[in-house]
């Protein structure tokens, strides 16, 4: 048993979500792991859950250590943790940069034993209990190494994410910040922006809300203390998108208020406002499609399905016996409506195919 | 034949998506509708269509007409419509109170026969050869009678709503307006923000793009010239919305700067940030759930799906068998990954047995 590459034993410090999902992954080849949390509790747990021993002073010197506290205490812990002789270590935190240069500061030559991770993963619950064996399978697990970081170190991490079923992929700490934060940490801003002007506002406009306001605002749910704490420690690699994005903003207000004075037809009004969708449709079409290949636009076939237990699995049912692969899915829903409209992506070549096949099987299919 | 309470026969001006479409579903009734557009072209195919015939000299007068030509012609086809004696006149574009005023101050008496529509459909195609009878079914179909307006105009207007399968919602025009500033359009401009910043961005970073972006973004792949025109129409009632979002949105720029140059501990930094995902959580609280009801919480059961034809329609197909009403469907993609992620949303009280049917019919249920 054991994964090759990767260095033995385990400690994980911090068994929350993230924590104790790895230590799950890695009992599952058998891998000796170690779990230790400033609260005795959230450790038992883990324990508990599957994730690996609690750590004692009898444990042996870890081959790795997994650091996979609270954002703002990571720094530290790390340090911590390369005083144990020899011993690799990483981080799960996802802003790299600021914990990888107060690292570099504090543990001098030693500091070649630590590369920075950030698994894109997560859920919208939290802790222990809400962890998972197969969290990082399929999802991109970043490498942040730095230019004092032995080959060794990064060697671990592959093997590491590897092992969770993560896909590796390299990245120096400051191009990961600078990503996260237009790709993550402003989008999060921007929907929480969205969604903080729903609070004061009639019930009645509420009910007009439709499937984009429900799409624009899903991620405005997330935790605040989180979130608070991940902007703060990458505020100078979001500063430049934000400061971007509100001068943008700036102009399309100027040219709202001209509108509302002077009439929808003012000189520049519409001219502002298409530049900017038309910019944000450019931006659109650059994010990768669904297996990171180049986006792709599919078909849409959109079927109406009544609210009954079942008929999704009749859909798919007859989707699967047509022989077309389902490439994306979504599913809506109106006010007061007695079943929902399903879209199903599929490539170009089979949605006529597919529609013709549906409506033969009675189900009604727009546009078909 | 014929629907009851509708006037006949009903002129449709402009044959784009919803004018063809009401035509369409008219004509499943049998109603007598004719077609008009500045397009000859763009009326035939809407006859070919079957959504009604050509009007022409010979046409008799119309009982009801349905303007549904683009938003900046709209209120001068809605006069000239007044003009048909006795005839009821609605519209359905997406901006209300520009367009009654101007009907109002133009057609005098004649526009106590005026009441405006907006039924809150639409597709991402565009066009007549988009259209489909089923496109308002279960869709709110927004109703707005001035003090003006005559009773029976707003009865036509339920009765034409209720035979395209929409549901009537009655709110004034100024209300209609600021509500869809807020549902609507303001995150239409925030969503285009979001994407605008991509535009410029390394490709490499777009890699780490997941699904909160791909949601988020989804609504800035928008038509401009549709958009910029809705935009300049509503800008009255959307400028106090972006105001208050762009004051908001400047606080928390000046707490990135201060975390930027002080570090992400300095006073009131984590605390405007915190404040801001926490006003978002509140508002996205509000939007109301399926069916119109308050906003629920539907429990998640998170499955592993191979990528392969057949596979959702397989997982369907055992919900269904487990007898358990999908509520909702999400399914998630990762950039190089063999299978997607699905989230199947169904009732608290049926979770765990789901997530056990799943578990023992060979799924990779997480957290199960």
């Amino acid at each position: 048993m054991g994964v090759p590459g990767l260095p033995e034993p385990v400690l994980i410090v911090g068994t929350g979500l993230l924590g104790t999902s790895i230590g799950l992954a890695l009992r599952e080849y058998g891998v000796e792991v170690y779990l230790s949390d400033t609260s005795p509790g959230a450790a038992r747990l883990a324990r508990d859950m599957g994730a690996g021993d609690l750590v004692s002073a009898a444990a042996p010197t870890p081959g790795l250590v997994v650091v996979a506290t609270p954002p703002d205490v990571t720094a530290a812990a790390v340090i911590e943790a390369l005083k144990f002789d020899g011993a690799f270590v990483t981080d799960v935190a996802s802003v790299k940069g600021p914990i990888e240069a107060e690292v570099r500061r504090a543990a001098g030559p030693d500091a070649s034993r630590y590369v920075g991770s950030h698994p894109m993963a997560g859920r919208e619950r939290s802790g222990a209990a809400a962890a998972d064996a197969d969290l990082f399978r399929g999802r991109t697990w970043v490498i942040c190494a730095h230019d004092g970081a032995a080959a060794e170190a990064s060697d671990a991490m592959r093997a590491l994410a590897g092992a969770v079923g993560g896909l590796p992929y390299e990245m120096p700490a400051g191009e990961h910040d600078s990503a996260v934060a237009a790709v993550s940490h402003l989008p999060q801003l921007m929907a929480s922006l969205t969604a903080a002007q729903l609070d004061s506002l009639h019930g009645d406009a509420l009910s007009l809300a439709g499937q984009g306001l429900r799409d624009t605002t899903r991620i405005a749910a997330s935790d605040p203390m989180l979130w608070s704490a991940i902007l703060a420690a990458n505020a100078a690699a979001v500063l430049p998108h934000a400061e971007a994005a509100l001068a943008q903003f700036e102009e399309i207000v100027a040219a709202l208020r001209t509108a509302a004075g002077e009439g929808a037809h003012a000189v520049g009004v519409t001219g502002a406002f298409a530049r900017l969708i038309e910019q944000g449709r450019t931006g659109v079409s650059r994010i990768p499609g669904k297996h990171g290949g180049a986006a792709r636009r599919y078909a849409e076939v959109t079927v109406l399905v009544p609210d009954t237990p079942g008929q999704l699995g009749r859909l798919f049912g007859e989707v699967g016996e047509a022989g077309v692969n389902v490439e994306d899915f979504r599913m809506e829903h109106s006010a007061g409506a007695n079943y929902g409209v399903a879209t199903i992506f599929v490539v170009p070549s089979r949605e006529l195919e597919l529609a013709d096949y549906l409506e033969a099987h009675g189900w009604r299919v727009m546009g078909a």
